[in-house]
Parts: structure tokens; C-alpha cells; sequence
């Protein structure tokens, strides 16, 4: 017998994934969504919200990296840090490899999703009790809203915009979140495939483009998210992303990074000549 | 109702792909393999052989555009090319938009693929009838052997090294293609995923690094092949693939390219950390 998990995602109805699973480990309905703890045949352990794949122990650092290093290496000095969503907590880990950071808070809507990769991806979520994390299980555009001018670097690690996470692909939300940057500051938002979602994209650059002066996308490649690659817009009010690459370089020997390099810090920012007309965006 | 194609591939069984089609516009057993025509709701048509994606409208231009303008920019001077497989006929098109071209020869084993395409997918393989293109309908592995000296670039544009194209993947034919190759040729070869099919690659580089001074990876974002990046091995006798970045950049515009950008000429080679490391490759 083999047993298939389906990827049921509605903004990936042409192409979907089949991950094999050897057995289900959790599955509950919290008050937002369905979570689910899958053990896979070759790609480790697997959560899933409602259906659809959010993370892996095979390919998760493809995701995590280049969300938090991208802009953590951009800017000249990050301090202060915001993460909305992330509850699996492989962001927050990311995040806390940087020596200059003094505190990263994690503003997760549900409580549930935090509290089952505790128990069932210890590798993800063990840094969440670090004493330079603090957690806060509340509307993610209600945090950003009600906090100005606090933050060097924020990153918007949501689901799709269908469910929980749709008020994250608002221009309000933007606004919200170029006031809660600080000077010099630097938005990240998960802004999925540059195959299958061009339009999202596009929206997302255009909330962008309306407030920062440098609005760019790049890019991962990650078996398990749909079509093999997820992107994310890169808002910032100053720094562009290989201005402080020599830095990067010599700060990243002691990080034990598995995907990052240097000249990804780049390469990332290299779109396909499709993508880059359809987005209206130029090379850094 | 929804009708999906799901694909079987022996070397890809942990994460598999779903497409949904319409329907199915042609099945055949060759001599060699089964060879399908779906068409589908979001990919347009899609070429199978052996319950294995080959290509979609949708995207092979990820796959046909880096496979050739990849050497044949990073060549000097391209006049005669082979091309080994390829029946669709993607990758002599993109070969043929070079004006150094004198002559491409492909050697594709099964005739039926190249029939096929031509009756049902035109926007790949209506350039095979180009004055310029040879077809022989051969063994890949036979030709190279017995052509010595000959050719300036050599793409090889196998289905995987299971069934009819297995014979590519050894380190005697490797041993053919170098001295196929005229001084200063460009071998490059269709060389699987960077996440799944590792011990494959570092096969292909070790006979790659047995004769050729410069052997590089390089890869391609492509939602339907497995994993959704596909890359290739770049076997070189000379020329590194930025060595003649000006020309290429010049060249390009007036080929209707929609993948490959200058750019993506160097990031395609920079491969994430764990990739670099476990298969040895350097920056170029």
C-alpha cells in the first residue's frame, strides 16, 4: 500500500503535489484551520494548515534562509525585529543568528499552530523559548497597526492569501507596517510563485511601490511549495539587498546556513526574463 | 469531474506531480516507450513519455532556452552543434536563433516523438524542418562515437536515466561526447534535481572532471519537472559561461527570449550552500 497526501491549494489547481506519508501524527481543527503533522516517506516530517503544505524538514531552510537572511544581511544593524506568522518557528530561528539582534517579536493569530511544532518539529521551534523572543498570539495587521516606528526588519511569513492570512495581502496592511518600520527599515512578505501568481505578486508590489523606495522580488526554490519555487517582495527604505554584503559574508561562516550564500544574496534577485518585464522590475 | 495526470517516475516517488488535463489527444507504444498528448486545463499541451512529463507549452521555455543559449552564448564562435534526444524540437528552435549556426544535427533514437510533436505541438518543432537541422534517428551513444572533432557545442536533451536514455548517463559516452567535441567545445548535459538526484549529478561531474578542464552546474526554475527545477551539467574544454557575457548580452535581443536574461547566465550557477558543497562546485 502507498498513502498519498494531496496538496489542495486554490490558487494551484493546474499542477498539485503528492507528498507519500507513512502515517499521520496530528491532526486537529483549532479555531483558524485544520493543523496536521504528517511523517513522509523522504522529505521527514510535514506540516499542514487546511490542506496545504506549509513546511518540511527536507526542504524547510530553502524557505527560512532567504526570508530572514535576505533582509537580516540587507540591513546595516537589525535590532529590533518583527515576524507575523511563522508559528512553526523556523523563522524566529533564523532571525536569531544575527549577533546585532536584541529582540524578535512573533506575532502568530493562532496559538495552536506554535504549540504543535513544538511538540512535533522541535527542530523549527526550538528556539521560540530563547529569552530574545517574545510571543504574541494576536491579529498580525492589529500588532502592526497599534506599534510605530519600532522596528528595523519586518517579515510577513503567511500562508496563502485564502483563510487566516488574507488581511496580510491588504495595502492597508502595508501602510501599517511601513509605519512600524524605523528609518532604514526593511519589509519581507511571502509572496508566492512567479510561475502561477504574477497577479498577487503585482499587487503586492504595487501596495509596496506606493510607500518604499525600493520595492524588489527573488526568489527559492523548494520542492514542496507549489511549482517548486516561492518568492518574496522586499520593500525597504533604504538599504538595496547586496549593500552590505561584505558583512554577510564574513557573518554567515559561523551561521551553519544550508542554503544562503553570499552570491544567492544576489542571484536570488536575477529573474526570468518573463517575470521580470511582467513585474516591471529591474536588476538590483 | 476533474481528470489528472499523475506522474510516475521511478527516481521521484517521495514528491509527486498532478496535472489536470481536458483530455487525452493521442497515446502510442513505440518501439521504445509510451508517447501521450494530454491537454490540460492550465499548462496547455503536454508531451509524456512513459507516464513521465517531458515538457508543457507552459513552461519548456524554462527548460529549451537554458539548455542552449547557455553554452552557445558562453561559446565564441558556435557554427556545428548535436544535439542527442530532444525530439519535441525545443532546443534546436532556441540553437537556431544563434547567427553563428551552420549546421545542427540531432540525433533522437525514436522517431514516433518526433512525428508526434510535430502533428501536436508546432511552437516546439516547426523549426526541424530548417534548412540548417540534419535529423538522424539513431542511438545517441552510436553517433557520438563514430563523429570525431566535429562539433562546437553538444546538448544533450535526455528523458532520465531510466529506460531509452540510461546509456547517456555512463562515463563512456561522456567519453564520445569529449571527443566529438572540437577544442574549446561545450558539452552540457540534462542533469536532474538539485534536491533529489544528487548521487546522479556527482556521477555526471566525475566524468565530466576525468577530460574536461571546467565542469560547472547550472540550473532552470520549470513547475513541471520534478521538484520544480531541473539543471544541467556544463562540461567545458575552454570557456567559462560568462567569458563572452558582452556579446551574449547583445545578441539576445533580438531572439524573443522569455527565460534566459544575461543575468541568469552567471546566478543560474549559484547553487545553494548544501548543493555547492556536496557536489564540490566552486564560483565561476
Amino acid at each position: 500500500m502507498s498513502l498519498w497526501f494531496i496538496e489542495n491549494l486554490e490558487i494551484a489547481q493546474d499542477l498539485r503535489a503528492q507528498v507519500q506519508v507513512r502515517n499521520r501524527l496530528h491532526s486537529e481543527q483549532s479555531p483558524f484551520q485544520k493543523i496536521e503533522i504528517f511523517e513522509t516517506t523522504g522529505l521527514g516530517r510535514m506540516l499542514t494548515l487546511d490542506d496545504v503544505i506549509m513546511c518540511t524538514e527536507f526542504d524547510e531552510m530553502a524557505y527560512h534562509e532567504m526570508i530572514a537572511h535576505v533582509p537580516m544581511f540587507a540591513h546595516p544593524n537589525p535590532r529590533r525585529v518583527l515576524v507575523i506568522g511563522g508559528g512553526d518557528g523556523g523563522t524566529v530561528r533564523e532571525v536569531l543568528k544575527h549577533p546585532s539582534l536584541e529582540q524578535v517579536d512573533m506575532c502568530e493569530i493562532d496559538e495552536r499552530v506554535v504549540r504543535v511544532s513544538q511538540e512535533y518539529l522541535p527542530s523549527f521551534a526550538s528556539e521560540l523559548t530563547n529569552p530574545k523572543v517574545r510571543l504574541h498570539f494576536k491579529d498580525g495587521i492589529v500588532w502592526a497597526r497599534e506599534h510605530k516606528n519600532e522596528y528595523d526588519v519586518i517579515l510577513v511569513d503567511s500562508s496563502d492569501p485564502v483563510g487566516p492570512a488574507a488581511v496580510l495581502f491588504t495595502d492597508e496592511f502595508f501602510g501599517y507596517c511601513h509605519e512600524a518600520l524605523r528609518e532604514g527599515g526593511i519589509l519581507v512578505n511571502q509572496a508566492e510563485n512567479f510561475y502561477f501568481h504574477r497577479e498577487i505578486i503585482k499587487r503586492m508590489i504595487s501596495f509596496g511601490k506606493k510607500r518604499f523606495p525600493i520595492v524588489r522580488y527573488y526568489f527559492t526554490v523548494i520542492p514542496t511549495y507549489p511549482g517548486g519555487q516561492i518568492g518574496f517582495t522586499y520593500c525597504s527604505k533604504q538599504p538595496r539587498p547586496s549593500d552590505h554584503i561584505d558583512r554577510a559574508t564574513g557573518g554567515a561562516r559561523s551561521m551553519n546556513l544550508r542554503y544562503w550564500t553570499p552570491e544567492i544574496q544576489r542571484a536570488a534577485f536575477d529573474l526570468p526574463r518573463f517575470v521580470r518585464d511582467d513585474l516591471g522590475m529591474g536588476q538590483d
